[in-house]
């Protein structure tokens, strides 16, 4: 099998390169080749690795990343939400157009390859319910949530016509995100965990009565090793899924670091409320009915103790330092 | 004002055309020039029209129009449902890469006008419940249902960031479409009325039980003149609107049709059921809520009566003849 993940240097993508090479292979089917790219070098780490380093909207770049012909092709590269808000043409170059390209690369080279593409809660904006139901009309309040819609109505119609078979994964936050603290308006949701785990301190500028929905790292891949290996019948011409999520206030966040790294650990978050960061927040849906994902067979944690269990395991060596 | 509308040789382009020429106005504001922009020459017919005959979607005719500086512009150009299908590349490029290229040009010009966007019924696909509500996910099955969802995501993305002021509205099927019979899937439902009502025999390939949604071409026009002037500050980031519209069975259609010309022009009707015809409208909508574009002040017709009045006042001269 002939893998192809586009963002592969990402947060998501390197957990799910991680994978498959540790288990050589998807489902049943060995690896064959691995062609990972993005716009900064993604790791070889295996001889089966092609890694490629460009920019996905320039000229003839995903025509090279579709000559390897891959039957499968998990597309994660992309400009992410306040990048996309500020830099227009950025946006819409990378995840509009780039997007489009590439399917129009595959459709030209007549392959048909599944393809597993990232798109995201944001799709939605207010107002919208407490929990959202999975036949909601999507109404994006950001140009990156426009445009992961706009690749979402590609994806279908590039299925629906035969050209591809196609799986959106409407991914939660991912959490806890590894890594240093980043300038994402949702890292606090990790950071409150990450840092005082490792006995830094973090500031959670939001009050504690906030709900998120979330899903590990390792439950991304899995959302993603299942939509690339699905039985992709039942999802007729609908293939954008909501994958299910454990939706949790920050203070249950806190409590569960406090079962399993006690008061210390807690007493390293600063609560200092930001507005800013509450607007933003504030437009963010909290939870997800997420029915058909679950029936479809997209599974995730129950809980955030779970949650916080995978990042030990993970990222500690199954550990808290103390 | 300078009104710019594309697709304008097209049926509800002349129809708008003729309407704003003969009030000579819309809403207070005058006309100062009326930019006609199609790719078969549109009619002049008034010294305030500039006729413009070119591809939207080939390079810099976008750029040529907008460098009219409109402070209005109705897009109605577009390639219709059964040719997107078709003609993957010929839909791509018209309905979807010639609205990002207007909306582009309009975003260099700097120009902030209103624009009036022709979306679809058709941005909804089965299944769906019998009566659409307001807030239901859009699940295209065409290509051009695609296309015009991707246009609205646009719409409201660049009107969110005050590059435009749009409305998209969801027209339903436009009821008794005049001129020759085409080739449409939905032809039908114009032709059981416009035919017998001068003497013509028509086909109906369906059932008389089948239900669909339908206003004037009139109601047409008026769904444009009221997005063209309403107050937008309601609308919010959801730019996207469903007009109200008549949801008629054809047996109702063929009652109103007697009530005004009697049993020897039903007898021109001759039902001779199509597998092919009746396998694509089974999958079109039924009727919709509709409530959000009633609340916003769009009005259609209340009764197919009412449609077949305004075809006999508008295409015949009041009068159906003997
Ligand atoms: N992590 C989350 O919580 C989350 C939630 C919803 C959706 N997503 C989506 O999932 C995907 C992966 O997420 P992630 O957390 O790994 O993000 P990430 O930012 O860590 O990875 C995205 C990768 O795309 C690459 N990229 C950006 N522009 C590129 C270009 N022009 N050409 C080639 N590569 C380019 C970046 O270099 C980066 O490595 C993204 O598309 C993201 O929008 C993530
Ligand atoms: N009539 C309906 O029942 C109905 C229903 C839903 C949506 N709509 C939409 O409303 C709009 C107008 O509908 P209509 O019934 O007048 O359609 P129409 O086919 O009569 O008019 C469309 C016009 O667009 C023009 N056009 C096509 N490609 C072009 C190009 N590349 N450059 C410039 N012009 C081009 C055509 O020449 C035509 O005159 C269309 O966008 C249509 O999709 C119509």
């Amino acid at each position: 099998m002939r893998i192809l993940v586009t963002g592969a240097a990402g947060m998501i993508g390197r957990k799910l390169v991680q994978r498959l090479l540790a288990e050589d292979g998807l489902g049943v089917h060995p690896i064959e080749s691995l062609i990972l790219h993005d716009v900064v070098r993604p790791e070889a780490g295996s001889a089966k690795v092609v890694a490629l380093e460009s920019d996905l909207s320039a000229p003839g770049e995903v025509e090279a990343l579709v000559a390897h012909r891959p039957d499968l092709i998990v597309h994660l590269a992309g400009v992410v939400s306040g990048e996309a808000e500020r830099n227009f043409d950025l946006g819409y170059r990378v995840n509009l157009d780039g997007t489009r390209a590439l399917l129009e690369a595959v459709r030209a080279a007549g392959l048909a390859p599944r393809v597993v593409y990232a798109s995201t809660e944001a799709v939605f904006g207010r107002p919208f319910p407490d929990v959202i139901p999975d036949d909601l009309a999507p109404q994006p309040l950001t140009s990156y949530g426009t445009q992961k819609l706009i690749g979402e109505a590609l994806i279908n119609d590039w299925s629906r016509r035969g050209l591809i078979d196609g799986v959106s994964i409407r991914f939660p936050t991912i959490c806890v995100r590894p890594g240093k603290p980043n300038a994402a308006a949702s890292g606090f949701f990790s950071g409150i965990i990450r840092e005082p785990l490792v006995g830094l301190p973090a500031v959670l500028p939001v009050p504690r009565d906030v709900v998120h929905t979330m899903a590990s790292p390792r439950a991304a891949v899995g959302f993603i090793l299942h939509a690339a290996t699905m039985d992709t019948a039942p999802l007729g011409a609908r293939r954008a899924v909501i994958p299910p999520g454990v939706a949790v206030s920050v203070g249950e966040e806190i409590e569960a670091l406090r079962a399993v790294a006690g008061d210390k650990a807690v007493a390293l978050i600063e609560e200092r409320p930001d507005p800013a960061v509450w607007a933003i927040v504030e437009t963010w849906a909290k939870a997800f009915e997420a029915k058909r994902g679950r029936d479809l067979g997209f599974e995730a944690e129950g809980s955030f103790d779970e949650i916080l269990q995978v990042h030990i395991e993970d990222e500690l060596g199954g550990r808290v330092p103390n």
